[in-house]
């Protein structure tokens, strides 16, 4: 059993390491750009309320791939509804 | 144990709703836009690998929320690559 389990984790780790590195280059393209239209913070905060349901979801089940990929999403998504709306934000008043 | 066993199922099944739905604008732009600039085909396809590899680890855990909600992502995923494929040729022909 424990062979399997470790398989099974590492599928799950990298599995997370994929998914999590896809949504860099949003991150990446606001930080650079300082540019937030084809950004939507309603679609933002729909993608955080799903990301914090799965880290629950994940101690809940006691599922260590699952907590970790989806809080460092988590992350990223919250740096991009901070970025997003300061840049919304000065757009606005210039 | 039967009561947490539905909750828990009822919190994946949401989350999975929210992050799946989280998907659509950037397919439903790229459906009206006809454009397919702002899409990284490289981060598209390890998207793709990651949503893989979470339908497999739903499998090895049989996780209904993981594989039901990595599945129709991959599905949303999918359409992307060929639409950004598509999109991508036209515009070199043009």
């Amino acid at each position: 059993m424990n062979q399997d389990h470790s398989t099974t984790e590492w599928v799950g780790v990298i599995a997370g390491i994929f998914t999590a590195a896809s949504l860099l280059p949003q991150l990446i393209r606001l930080v650079r750009n300082k540019k937030a239209e084809d950004i939507s913070l309603f679609f933002l905060i729909i993608l955080f309320c799903g990301l914090g349901l799965w880290v629950w979801y994940g101690f809940l089940r006691s599922d260590i791939p699952i907590i970790a990929t989806n809080a460092f999403s988590l992350l990223v998504n919250t740096a991009m509804i901070i970025l997003g709306i300061k840049y919304k934000r000065k757009r606005y008043r210039s």
